[in-house]
């Protein structure tokens, strides 16, 4: 099969021997995978990675267990050992031994095929264009805030940064009734949450209040100084975006003003396909591109772009 | 009065105006004062602040409402201005346009009286020595935890940091039912805490497992690194020191295992004292020296050698 490959040095999409079925797992066919900031970092050096790219999917399950074949899925991409303590805990998404999903010790969906554990699965509604469905990846690690942070009715939230995620964030806590300002620095990104009724502005011109609750989605250490100061006494501050001060950062406010900060990753899918079904988020405009697996390297090019948003790599498998 | 004031380049004992009545204001004759960490820091051009140092007192109440002249007294800290919306919420430790006692805009208690708002004050029961009840506003800054944190009969907890607050912090969750593991670099600091039977080791010799709860009051950087590295996936990790990186610092870590990081300062009086009564807390091991308030430079400058402790100021009011 063709797959995007990353060696170490570039990415480039090579013939790869397909997935075989093992116990437990299944192969999916890929319909459509999504470009993440996470990929472009792992072409970095980020987390040593080698094997194929790729996290976010939708496809069809051709080989596993008779229940699951055909169904049109997306998965979760930790893969958990299901027999640690952290597992017994429920937390499989925190599993020491797990692999991750074309980021850690197990090949990703960037692919004509991908291999799954049957329990990552997640059947798509019927309601749920492919397009749509293959956003349910970064859309859970939107909610994911939703199941750590008590988001009360009417809750004035700042989200700091208009990519991808803080998109999706946005829409997610307006969706679950915050009062959303979201702050970023390019306006065509931005009118995307203001036809969404969610107030927006230009993070350099925004001089508003403090809030209880502070998303940051920069990744960058000008964003997190930001947050902090955004943030209310005994707020919360939720980093959605892995941040590495490469200079001095003053931790002191968070002590003198008591702030919670709250570390955010993956989250879960059956919020997030609930969202998709019910056109609570907008994902439609968060497409910038679409190319074939075959120029899948320029996607990533693409990807990499300033402004650019998803895109969507187009693996092959028969619209389902 | 003769008075420890820091003039914004050197603390002095100089004589100075006893504090005035004022309305809603009590004036305490001073008993003990106590040297914080925070003082050596003003000293060091800290919160840019001038005027008389010292938050940690005990005394009588010479001049101020019927009900409280004559009483044993300490006082919280944070003077608020009652009228605000962090008042109105019952967030007074956070209101804006707060002084603090000996830190901002408000003369502190290293002296032979202090000015103190009748609302923060708080009786000292009589089971509590003078010299005990100096340790309420730091013991209480450890109860900080317990309002924050949910902290389960058993939790394992570690605590980074043998100096006068991690001994305190280490205690109070002791006494609040967690398995406590207590990190210095200090034999005979530590071996107080193993008195209280409070597990200790050498923190650059200890390899024991993550924790649910993990308290950092080294203020250092190596402190802050450490103490994220120690705390599980999904775990707290509560900082009760003002960190400031000088250096790189990498956050990713907070995000990967989504570790909720909790600033933490002051803190309720009504239960640090209710411990000092019940001596569920050992303070007297914490006393490294008792100087008169003549030689409070002095004091300073004994409070900041290495290893040192707690060191009371004899304030000279008369025993109470």
């Amino acid at each position: 099969m063709q797959a995007l490959v990353f060696d170490g040095r570039e990415a480039r999409v090579v013939e790869r021997p397909a997935p075989e079925p093992a116990p437990g797992m299944a192969v999916v066919a890929v319909r459509w995978a999504g470009v993440c900031r996470t990929d472009l970092e792992l072409c970095r050096g980020y987390m040593d990675f080698r094997g194929v790219l790729g996290h976010e999917f939708v496809g069809r399950v051709v080989e596993g267990p008779d229940a699951w074949r055909g169904a049109r899925v997306v998965g979760e991409i930790n893969f958990a050992c299901g027999r640690c303590d952290a597992c017994a805990r429920g937390l499989g998404r925190h599993c020491p031994q797990r692999t991750v999903m074309g980021i850690a010790g197990a090949d990703g969906a960037i692919a004509e095929r991908v291999a799954v554990p049957v329990a990552n699965l997640h059947r798509v509604p019927d309601a749920v264009a492919d397009e749509r469905a293959v956003f349910a990846e970064p859309l859970a690690a939107a909610h994911e805030i939703l199941e750590q942070v008590a988001v009360a009715p009417g809750t004035r939230a700042v989200v700091l940064g208009d990519g991808k995620l803080g998109l999706l964030v946005a829409q997610v806590l307006g969706a679950a009734g915050a009062r959303v300002t979201a702050l970023g620095h390019h306006d065509a990104k931005l009118a995307l949450l203001a036809r969404r009724g969610i107030e927006t502005a230009r993070a350099e011109a925004w001089n508003g209040p403090p809030a209880p609750l502070v998303v940051e989605a920069t990744g960058s250490v000008a964003g997190f100084r930001r947050a902090i100061a955004l943030c209310q006494p005994r707020g919360t501050l939720v980093l959605k975006s892995t941040v590495a001060a490469q200079e001095a950062l003053d931790l002191a406010p968070i002590v003198i003003h008591e702030i919670r900060v709250v570390g955010s990753r993956c989250g879960p899918f059956a919020p997030a396909l609930a969202a998709l079904a019910a056109e609570r988020v907008d994902v439609d405009g968060l497409v910038s591109d679409r190319l074939p697996l075959a120029r899948a390297a320029d996607a990533l090019a693409r990807a990499a772009e300033r402004g650019a948003l998803k895109v969507l790599i187009d693996c092959g498998a028969p619209r389902v």
